[in-house]
């Protein structure tokens, strides 16, 4: 069974920061080893591994290595060149496939492809140049945001358009990077999926949990999130058909916007309409560590060895705060504090923005 | 604050096996490295590790270099020679302290420490020769227990004396070595407490765990032991009185019997005796990972890194099997199955009697 990896078992991880690192912590148990390639040995992922190589991207001979050490290869980061997946696949299984980082690295492709499905997306349009920009803002309408069509990441490449902002000069702001407009949802809050697919085609969801931003970081995530089951099955369906769309191994993410209407007849209607996808583990599921049965990384990790999915059950009401930049230095307060469970991630250097750790508490339920 | 080390620091391991693997593991979540010292290259704890230097015990080069790298040193072992834990105390702070070594070492040094703590234990006496063997035995009577006074584990070392043994062929298949006898404890069952002392001298112990042993080697723990909440707080009060006397930095597990009659009043009387203890952590505390608000991994690590201690209140009712030889060929079975936690070693070979990883099972309360 080629598709079954047993202990003993080394996965090569693409990226070596705090994913790949708790993808390793997580593997560790199961008996399975981690190699990882990364541009600089000091990474965070590479203090837990078994193994690494260092290399550029295109580094193809440090590649041709790096695919003999190990049985199976996966990314903690979606921006890893299409030419590098596919050299890779040709030697080891790359999973989650090539296919879904095609689809998540291109906003354009990505919104494509969920409409394709018939999942709600903000309206959108691909933008050519600055002349056609004037004409779709007019189209889509004020606020809108301009977005690079890739290498976006916590609003890096982004440019919100309100009334009377310069749409030129907002195209130039982007370098004339292809791009795409989107229009802005009127959403109540944003919430996430975090879903895996296994080898076998099964499929497996943790509890929909709620997401707040700083200056477009994630600070806080809480799960369960606040929803009516029926939307957090429609969010569950649109996960799973996402997964499916995409003969998808591993887990992914998929944020989304909770809109909320109340009608004229005093009714309360929510629907969800999907913002991106991340083909990886992802920051708004490192509650799961503590506050789930099995945690992102283990489910990660089970999927691309072939192993069965593990329980997604949620153990309470959980929150994760990220450690931003000096908020870390505050390790002894928290390590100090009765249920908080510290996450440093080894990183030397506190640069403002810098995701440094996180920490989560779980309150658990009075009764199960 | 020379006795705190922050995130970033390095905690130098002696000896590469299991125990070290998981320290390892339950280091990196607080932003520490870790650095092992092992024979070989390929032990468990290399594979999680930051970095390692293999070498002999006496390898003074390799202790030196090693000694530099990190800013504490612990052991997974305690059998390290009391040379090599003084060349390094001589260089950085080495936690548990080299006493802790000394006293439990050497069987004698052990049950002496514990009597002149007034701290029970079963009969015993130094065995210097086959003759004095003959006269011990007649004084502490049979069934009762011949063993190597150093370096045993699981049963090795050891010879039972019952009615009818060879007393003298007993003292010559231990080789000669220096030895104890030890009168036979008529126990209810096998408890172990898993204690921990900060470098501020506060305590914190895991609930009583009972124990269950098959062929000499640990086969299951369950938590929390069937006891007496008055017999309970004696095994913690016994526990406490050691790490405080030995002035210990670190956890430790003290192995007890558990002792029970029912006197002719009717009334049942529970008490313990230590039987042995290792100045570590412990195969009988694994349960704690899952099963403990805190692991005795995480606990260790702060105890020696001069954090604060964690909360070491038990999650529900826990159960933690070793996976001994073979047993680690059902991984598949065991990862199917939910609430199962499945721990394996990175252990290539599954030779018998070695272990090569445990299971741990939680059934939380219905109600907290």
């Amino acid at each position: 069974m080629p598709d079954i990896l047993p202990p003993g078992s080394t996965i090569g991880v693409l990226g070596g920061g705090q994913l790949g690192r708790m993808i390793a912590l997580a593997a560790a148990p199961l008996g399975l080893k981690t190699h990882i390639f990364a541009h600089h040995a000091d990474e965070p992922a590479c203090q837990v591994a078994s193994a690494m190589t260092t290399g550029e991207w295109t580094d193809e001979a440090a590649l041709a290595r790096f695919a003999d050490a190990v049985d199976v290869v996966t990314y903690e980061f979606e921006n890893v060149p299409a030419a590098t997946a596919a050299f890779l696949a040709a030697r080891k299984p790359v999973r989650p496939g090539p296919l879904a980082l095609e689809k998540t690295q291109d906003r354009l492709f990505e919104k494509d492809f969920l409409n394709g499905l018939g999942i709600p997306t903000a309206p959108y349009a691909a933008v050519e140049n600055a002349g056609a920009l004037a004409r779709q803002v007019g189209q889509i309408g004020r606020p809108s945001i301009l977005k690079t069509r890739r290498f976006g990441y916590d609003g890096k490449g982004q440019f919100l358009l309100r009334e009377g902002s310069d749409v030129g000069a907002a195209f130039r702001a982007l370098g004339g990077a292809p791009c795409i407009l989107e229009g802005f949802v009127p959403f109540e809050r944003e919430v996430s999926v975090i879903g895996a697919r296994g080898v076998d085609g099964t499929f497996a969801a943790f509890d929909v949990c709620e997401n707040e931003h700083e200056n477009h970081i994630l600070s806080v995530t809480r799960a369960p999130a606040r929803m009516a089951p029926e939307t957090a099955a429609q969010a569950f369906e649109i996960c799973h058909k996402i997964l499916d769309a995409l003969d998808y191994v591993g887990v992914i993410a998929v944020e989304m916007f909770l809109v909320a209407e109340t009608g004229p007849d005093g009714v309360r209607r929510e629907k969800v309409v999907v913002n991106e996808i991340a083909p990886r583990v992802h920051n708004s599921g490192h509650w799961t560590i503590e506050g789930a049965e099995t945690s992102q990384f283990e489910q990660h990790v089970r999927a691309i060895c072939g192993w069965p999915l593990g329980s997604a059950k949620i153990r309470g009401q959980v929150e994760m705060r990220n450690l931003i930049g000096d908020e870390a230095d505050r390790w002894r307060e928290i390590a100090a504090e009765p249920g908080a469970a510290l996450h440093l991630y080894g990183k030397a250097e506190a640069r403002p923005g810098r995701k440094m750790g996180h920490v989560t508490r779980v309150i658990l339920p009075a009764a199960r």
